[in-house]
């Protein structure tokens, strides 16, 4: 049909945006001269005005609703992509334009404000951008979505299908069955981890060691590459172009190794996705939670087992001989798998790492879905910490202001991190492959293959309800994450359990 | 003025798309993995497209032309820049659509053909498109510049106010001056460069040399940077961002210290621009003459010289302690200023090497401005390298078809290679720095203050003749360059220069 040449026309266009602006991005963050970011920033943004110009043309959107119109007589996936496209460009339409531009000015100022605001730990330079910025996400609501609740409407957006009554359900469930066994851990001996925390590990060495899991996960260099940046990510142009990042730091060694598994996870579901997708928009990782199901699946799952370090670990000590003789491969174990208490999400270890998402998720909710005013926000996050996590904020630099997020407008992002974990787990339960034995054998190759199989080679071809129908048989439940956590730590801490 | 601004904006707009190929350019060259290169064919090929309609809009030639039309009322920068915009858009206008398409299509096959004769040697393959190449190439000139000479037009396109007329003088020159020289240097004893022939040079030893070269030319890292490529460049996106490459060959040194310091010319050149110019067109080097005449004064005039090697040579014998102990640094300076008639450009010495391009400005004077047929040419270039340098190639691959330039159609770049080697001498005559002791202080930043207030800081806002003009004090002259090579070439092969 025409009209379908022109949508893929338009689509090629709009795709070579895309391209530039990630190749330009991924040169910025990991080698671009320090001096040449303000001449960048003006460029990127001039390049992202012609894309949106391209994208809101009169014409692309009569193209779009015209297919949307005849979505059923399309082919499945042209099918698929134009609804998720139809979502996309229908999402701010009845927005006034001049309010959306005072809120993108909004929008602008609450970042550099909460920047400002975190590097002195004053939450009172953020608060009333803050106010002004929720006002406005609200207020878009009801002009987009005047029939829905703007927490559903926000979740939706990253993870479709995924709105606050399936999430209540996730989290009410570790509220009751997971919070209780972390405070039991917690109340558990501390495991030593001097190895991490008072040693030096040479750089040099940790490449060598980064660029032998390249080779242990079967990463493709052929379709991809490893560089450095000071954080790290993953970024996927396609299946045939997989981008991740390190960072290196001497006084702190699983920054390096569980970091780079997890973009690892990221990588390896990138360069899955089929290849027969490569032109059109579903050529990516279907969403936030699936990616990161894949992330925490690499690197928890396998990457933080007993078992990966029985094959592995004797590498990691021929290159470090020095730090890790007297290191036994039980101590090492135990050691990244310590479980403390802890202010920060990002540093959290993976028991209590829902907790600290459990906590936003509240929240979220206390924000968009009541009128509490921002000068309750802090006292509240630092409760939630005391209940969850028996430890108070000392400021708000390490409490309210801690995530950048907010100050990007990003509401219902938070919750796809758990999910994701609890997705994971229960690909491990529900999988047909034996992982244990796969992973002794050194051979995560076929744990790759089978998920290329079952869950990547689909890209976004699939939602992500229907995508975890495919790899694990049913639908979401949040048990096998709680019993994954219960089996592994119980045995880490010695915790008998049947006492739960 | 209003026409002013509307035309700054149509110039941010198409500088973003340069950006952005300049970056995917730079990436695909240096780190992109190899299986990505057909997606981002696709995708620089899009981006090129969305380019060209914007630089061939209907409106955006109405600006140029207007401002054009009242030129000598604009500020003298914008003046220029107005003049050279103009003189691109219209480069083309003349030409039939369907003619210009036809030719194009003749261009890539061109360039196909050229690589596969090339490859197997063989002239047959790609002289019918060579043929129609140039049948092309003239007839397109009776539409755009129907008055003039066609290779005169080529000359300008490259080099402004560059012709026929000059370089034959230029050219004529050095007939009469360099030839006998270089026949008389030829029939010298060989001098011995076994250090560089029959040696290995660990890779991540040259990396450290180069990275020691980058500190002692002043190379501002937080304005540009180096990493490597299979045929080393300089990426200069303004003065802020300024990257080169360098190739590391085990088996011969000299390629990644000459390149290098050869590429630190140009990228030095590109970093000190004046930093007023950004936004502009004019924000690079003047053209590709004035751009070679400094990357050869920094490889040739600086690096290739006795008293650079008088402070550098202990720290490469350092690095290089069992290969270079017992070469001497007369032995060392001899060596790598070998002269030997070779038959390729690219492997070429500093004192054959405008030899090269006075045979290649001969045979494209005969190819733009002849009937001759293109079987005859195989037989004319052998002719002239017996001619020049008394030597004949065995076969087409490195005789005809040695360089690829004129399967993309470009007549009249050559001639630029040999007018920056004799620039590079007038300025090492006339200029008012103590370049001697300057290298013997180690204090080569200066030579780069000397030369971004004498040169590079202008960018494109001067015309190369007039360039040379405010380096110099005077126009250009061919005399220096002869000066110049005999008086270093006598001393290394000790001919007495009276006889001269």
């Amino acid at each position: 049909m025409e009209i379908i040449k022109k949508y893929e026309n338009y689509r090629k266009i709009i795709k070579s945006y895309g391209f530039a602006l990630s190749t330009i991005s991924f040169d910025a963050q990991t080698i671009a001269p320090k001096k040449s970011a303000k001449y960048r920033a003006e460029m990127i943004s001039t390049l992202s005005g012609e894309a949106f110009k391209i994208s809101t043309s009169d014409e692309y959107i009569k193209i779009v609703n015209e297919l949307f119109g005849i979505k059923d007589q399309l082919e499945e996936n042209l099918k698929r992509e134009i609804e998720k496209v139809y979502k996309d460009i229908n999402r701010e339409k009845n927005i006034p334009k001049e309010e959306y531009i005072a809120f993108r000015k909004t929008l602008s100022l609450a970042n550099t404000k909460w920047e400002e605001a975190k590097q002195k730990s004053d939450y009172n330079i953020f608060k009333d951008h803050f106010k002004e910025l929720i006002k406005y996400i609200k207020k878009f609501n009801e002009y987009t979505n005047p029939d829905e609740n703007v927490y559903d409407v926000k979740l939706d957006d990253f993870e479709e299908g995924y709105t606050i009554n399936k999430y209540d359900e996730f989290f009410e469930y570790l509220k009751e069955n997971l919070v209780p066994f972390v405070l039991e851990v917690l109340s558990k001996p501390e495991v030593d981890d001097n190895f991490i925390t008072s040693k030096l590990y040479d750089i040099s060495k940790q490449r060598e060691f980064i660029n032998y899991l390249l080779d242990v996960f079967n990463f493709d260099l052929d379709r991809g590459l490893l560089r450095e940046s000071v954080h790290p990510f993953t970024s996927g142009i396609n299946c045939n172009d997989v981008r991740l990042t390190v960072r290196y730091l001497e006084d702190f060694l699983p920054s390096s190794i569980f970091a780079g598994i997890h973009e690892l996870g990221h990588a390896l579901y990138e360069q899955q996705v089929s290849e027969e997708l490569i032109n059109t928009n579903l050529a990516r990782g279907a969403s936030p939670g699936m990616h990161e199901s894949q992330s925490r699946f690499y690197e928890n799952i396998i990457g933080k087992s007993y078992d990966f370090w029985q094959v592995h670990y004797k590498k990691l000590q021929s290159i470090f001989s020095n730090e890790l003789t007297n290191v036994s491969l039980e101590d090492f174990y135990k050691g990244i798998n310590k479980v403390k208490a802890s202010l920060i999400r990002v540093e959290a270890d993976e028991l209590t790492y829902p907790l600290h998402i459990l906590i936003r998720y509240e929240m979220e909710k206390l924000i968009c879905n009541t009128n509490i005013s921002v000068d309750e926000l802090p006292k509240r996050w630092n409760d939630l910490y005391e209940k969850y996590l028996g430890i108070r904020p000392n400021n708000d630099s390490e409490g309210i202001l801690q995530d950048i997020h907010w100050s990007w407008g990003m509401f219902g992002y938070f919750p796809t991190y758990a999910l994701g974990s609890a997705i994971a787990s229960q690909i491990y339960y529900k999988s047909d492959i034996n992982l244990e034995q796969l992973i002794k054998n050194n051979e995560i190759y076929k744990v790759n293959d089978y998920l290329k199989e079952h869950l990547h080679k689909y890209g976004s071809t699939k939602s992500p309800r229907e995508l975890i129908k495919i790899a694990t048989g049913e639908d979401f439940s949040p048990e096998y994450y709680v019993r994954y956590l219960k089996d592994k730590y119980s045995k880490i801490y010695n915790i008998s359990e049947e006492k739960e």
